[in-house]
């Protein structure tokens, strides 16, 4: 086996050298199909309408959107009605106002002349960055998995039960949740990975399925809905999501559902890990119930549902009675206290305001 | 508003007087098809396919069911061989189990060529019965319902949760769970229902929405996985779902994912209600997770599923990759220490032996 697929990009510059491609997610997994990125109008809707997601993947995306504002347009004006417009695209994932303060920092003090290639430059910095990233908290999620392993009777998989798709999907490659998945697998630690649905939008059946599916992961799909009973049952290991925006203290917003999975974990004492890059934690905020704003999608996501007829054809049919309510929260908000520790670039640190800080001491000045 | 929708029946005896009919609960929402059972072969058919569902319809349909094989062969040999086939459709539901008990204790004394009738006429009766107890569930339940919005703010409706269906459709009419929303709605008491989606056959979508929908109950569709984000935010009074099985002390097996909503109840201090006749208590067992058969359905159920398309028909579409592995566990069982209480025909009880054995005494004998 090799991670080759695991290391294949979600999004990268195409070869004219300035608009951009990904891999349009709406269509997996029946179809692989690249878009291209010519405007930051295109950004905006490949990221409302979920073309890409995942945190990690909209900053960088949001970055490059920039830079082909800047392209078109690279006046104060233009700049900071780009900015406006990326940044609205998507209330939970903090990832997406971090990558854009990052670009902006970049080419402010810059003439017009010169902000695109910096901004440019810098989005291709970000995608570096997120790939380096992934694969550290790949090694300190590989360390825990090898201890857990040890607790079990040799040779036994370890079991790992996953949510909504953290993995090379949802960034630009090897994935947060998924990066320890594939080294695992890479170093012959016996694994296998329960991919829970993920309703409404089904990230863990359709993209997180394909994706480990690629690499050669054993893995089995399962509703949302029985990982409570597999947890009860002992058929769960450990607990590995991503994460959309954490707050300084720990506290977790991530893909809805998650929630239950973390009490599902602690009744059971099964540790609820959640990795995630710095760039995804919001220095600026403790009480995350309180405080990040959570994403209310469109009612449809609900009762309608796209998939592949019999003759591999996509269609859209709906699930519930004709003119029915429905009520879309994209996420909840899973407390520190739930969290039995945060896997970082930096290391493995307790969810908690001193247990970030001793990670991120630069941190404090923010 | 009328519960004239509520207490229409979801079998019923044909005009011709002996074959069966009932409303083909996999066409819903999207078509509202009778089907005639006509043989016991039919009526197995019926249950495995879960053309009928739930476990009080699922009893009172296999009643009907050893009435059509009598009717075709009265013989002692023939009697034990459609009562084997019936038994062995579904594995959790306990009612089933016990209505076959009741038709074979009728019948067994009795001569071949008096057998049919008597059976038919005992089918009957539990038809009745279930009508019967469901209008007591729903009449205490209703009490419950009474109290908790009497300490809301005047006029705001009581926020009820359910998952599944637990319905008219799950019984002959009126429903376990939904009895005393349909109570609620008919004494003006202002509600309104959280309808869990309930993957992976969408009880809750296509079952639960379409008939409180027809009934004039206002309820909202969530994803499953929103039951824990909507209780933490204090948008949840009280929690109610049916059973498929309880056991003497209280354990509660019901749908997959109602072991994940009893947990978030329990956290944020929601009360958990599960609606039950003295039926589905199965008197012998005590520890509901080492005790109670869980069903594992076609992992097909996860990967495919069936909607309506803009055209308005229905086809089978699939949702994961080809060729993925998926598991189908079909009921979870809450243990009966996150059950607030049992609400049985006779009344409502804590869920433990103490509990339940004042309210069935008689339980003490079996």
């Amino acid at each position: 086996m090799t991670t080759s697929q695991a290391t294949q990009r979600s999004l990268w510059l195409a070869p004219d050298g300035w608009s951009v491609e990904i891999i349009d997610q709406t269509k997996l997994p029946h179809e692989v199909r690249i878009a291209r990125l010519r405007s930051v109008e295109d950004a905006v809707r490949s990221i409302k309408t979920m073309q890409v997601r995942g945190a990690p993947l909209i900053g960088v995306t949001a970055a490059y959107g920039l830079a082909l504002a800047l392209r078109a347009d690279a006046s104060d004006h233009a700049l900071a009605a780009a900015d406006a417009l990326l940044r609205s695209t998507r209330p939970t994932a903090v990832n997406l106002g971090w990558a854009l303060d990052e670009v902006r920092a970049r080419v402010l003090p810059l003439s017009p002349s010169e902000r695109a290639a910096a901004a440019y430059a810098r989005a291709a910095e970000l995608v570096e960055e997120d790939v380096a990233t992934n694969r550290a908290i790949g090694e300190h999620g590989l360390g825990l998995f090898r201890s857990l392993a040890g607790a079990k009777p040799s040779g036994e998989p370890l079991q790992i039960l996953t949510h909504c798709n953290a993995g090379r999907l949802a960034t630009v490659a090897l994935g947060t949740a998924t990066a320890p998945v594939y080294l695992a697998r890479e170093n012959g630690l016996p694994i296998h990975v329960w991919v829970s649905e993920t309703r409404p939008r089904n990230q863990g059946a359709a993209l997180t399925a394909w994706e480990l599916g690629q690499s050669g992961v054993p893995l089995t799909v399962i509703a949302d809905n029985a990982a409570g009973h597999l947890i009860q049952r002992g058929m769960v290991d450990v607990v590995i999501v991503g994460a959309d925006r954490a707050t300084a203290r720990g506290d977790v917003a991530n893909k809805i559902g998650t929630y239950l999975k973390a009490l599902a974990a602690r009744a059971h004492g099964v540790p609820f890990y959640v990795a995630l890059p710095a760039s995804t934690i919001d220095w600026a905020i403790e009480d995350g119930i309180a405080e990040i704003p959570i994403e209310r999608r469109d009612a449809r996501e609900i009762t309608h549902l796209i998939g592949a007829t019999g003759s591999g054809r996509c269609e859209e049919v709906r699930l519930t009675p004709a003119e029915i309510s429905a009520r879309n929260d994209a996420f909840d908000v899973t407390p520190a206290a739930l969290v039995t520790g945060l896997i970082t670039e930096r290391g493995v640190c307790a969810a908690s305001a001193l247990g970030l800080k001793r990670l991120f001491p630069e941190s404090a000045e923010a």
